[in-house]
């Protein structure tokens, strides 16, 4: 008996501490077993393994991410969009006028189509009001402010909690393999700014992001910098290689995208010849996020999605392919 | 007898010891002991010291560089100005029209006053043909070829040999506390790639400079980037705030430069009402590089000289501070 009893203790804890190994070892846990998780296994196996005829030295490990709906929601609208329109409600009480001028009119009576017509005009307006006339910091510091109360309007939870766990957990792996991890976002670099650190682990100069104008200048004596009202470069579809190239120098040998912003970006970094991953995440899941794809008007993916099968990118099935999307609420 | 061998040695042993460590200890040994080395070490200390008053995390320790004249020589013409000279004489026999058009005339017959009558025009022209037309990675191997064979008209050595051995020994030190070393140089960003990291130490993406406009397109089916002949950012003065926010996102703790080119940069780093570093190379060694500061037209120090005084930066007396300048010759 006592020998039984031993021999099942035994094997008891040898059970345990398989479990555990795997457990410790599973790098992607909220992956789902699939050809998609042993791609970006596979990948991140052979550039890193010394010896092997992909590897790729530590310093040349680069992996950029498109943000807005491949690491963090971007339905119903962007967030940074929601953030200009909130932006324009807190202003409006200085602005008795803006109840009868387009854009602002149509901001504030939430009428969308009127938003719309007002087209590109309208939207510079926004952008010159909401994230033009002060300086970096402060712009950051009210980004940071409108994250802890805006609530997304069907999760009811902050924005920058919807983030995917599944690619948190991609970007751990790949930092754990020597990568450094970019993002490169149509979306503004400073308002990812406000949370990537915190959030993604992504420190402000690994992001990113489309820009307006800034310049130097002198106020109350002290040296600041200060936004303007003026697009200054657009880091989306084929900038995106552009802005790489500006501020990394290295193209990637990994990129993440879900739209066709992200087409060149993943033209520019897979078809080197060389052992290269690109990744689509997919939204196909209308149940836990949102399914779109070909006919969205946000993160619209068509182009790329024919690419992906020409360029054999991984296409994330989220439905299939992720245990869960967010992580869990504390 | 035997005793006082033993003494003797075990005293000559202590010394030697002594010694060693003094010297493994000295992390600037090719700066003569003064007021200039002792603020850099000082500084360093002072942000690196857990509990002090002045501590500043890992993560914030941003350092930027200005390159010509600060961390390579600059003198008797700026060495990517010598480089568009020598290329647009490599060209020549493609171009027989050159002969007798401007600015290429001028070049070509070494005619320096011609050259400066060509002015801004001029200079962009040279640009458009000896910067342009090509991949980033076309640009940057040409520079490493020019790089090998090009010799510094005094000095006979290559011009990447020409980088001052103290500073080098500030980037290592400021590495070694947990600093993150950046250039920040009005000279050309993908000209300075092709050397920071052999020379330097410093990566590809911590090299921020001005540039020219660089587009995505397809050539023989593949995706390339492809500089065109027209400038896009200007790191220099004013702009060097400004490329420092757009690429690195924090404002530096420690800013080194050599002239008016960096004033902004240096006043942005160390007017924040924090323990910072500011620190001007003065170059007044004619023996051993060049002497030349208010009235010079490459690296003029004028205004930044005056707001050093003010500022409190550290300005570097060449001649008195540093025992050697360029790195021993192989």
């Amino acid at each position: 008996m006592h020998v039984r009893l031993f021999r099942f203790a035994a094997m008891a804890l040898v059970i345990a501490w398989a479990s555990t190994a795997v457990a410790q070892t599973d790098p992607l846990p909220s992956w789902n077993d699939g050809p998609s998780k042993q791609a970006i296994v596979a990948f991140v196996t052979d550039v890193t393994r010394e010896g092997s005829p992909d590897f790729v030295p530590p310093a040349e490990r680069i992996a950029t991410f498109d943000n807005d709906g491949t690491l963090w929601i971007e339905q119903p609208i962007y967030v940074q969009f929601a953030y200009a329109l909130d932006r324009v409600k807190a202003l409006a009480p200085q602005h008795p006028e803006w109840k009868n001028t387009q854009p602002f009119k149509a901001v504030l009576e939430g009428d969308m189509a009127a938003l719309a017509a007002a087209g590109e005009k309208g939207a510079v307006e926004i952008v010159a009001v909401t994230h033009a006339g002060m300086t970096p910091e402060e712009f950051r510091q009210g980004v940071k402010e409108w994250l802890v109360t805006a609530k997304h309007p069907r999760f009811d939870r902050r924005c920058d909690e919807l983030v995917y766990q599944p690619m948190l957990e991609v970007l751990t792996y790949l930092r754990a393999n020597g990568f450094k991890t970019y993002i490169t976002s149509g979306g503004g670099a400073e308002f990812i700014r406000a949370f990537a650190e915190e959030r993604y682990g992504i420190p402000p100069e690994q992001v990113i992001g489309s820009r307006i104008v800034t310049k130097f200048e002198r106020r109350d004596g002290k040296p600041i910098l200060f936004r303007l009202p003026q697009v200054d470069f657009i880091d989306d579809g084929p900038g995106k290689p552009v802005g790489i190239n500006q501020e990394i120098g290295r193209r990637p040998i990994a990129a993440f995208g879900n739209s066709d912003g992200d087409l060149e970006m993943l033209q520019w970094t897979t078809e080197a010849g060389k052992r290269r991953l690109g990744l689509v995440v997919h939204h196909t899941d209308a149940e836990r996020e949102y399914a779109y794809d070909r006919q969205s008007h946000v993160g619209k993916l068509d182009k790329a999605l024919d690419a992906a099968a020409l360029d054999r990118w991984v296409v994330v099935d989220m439905k299939r392919d992720w245990k869960s999307v967010f992580p869990p609420y504390p």
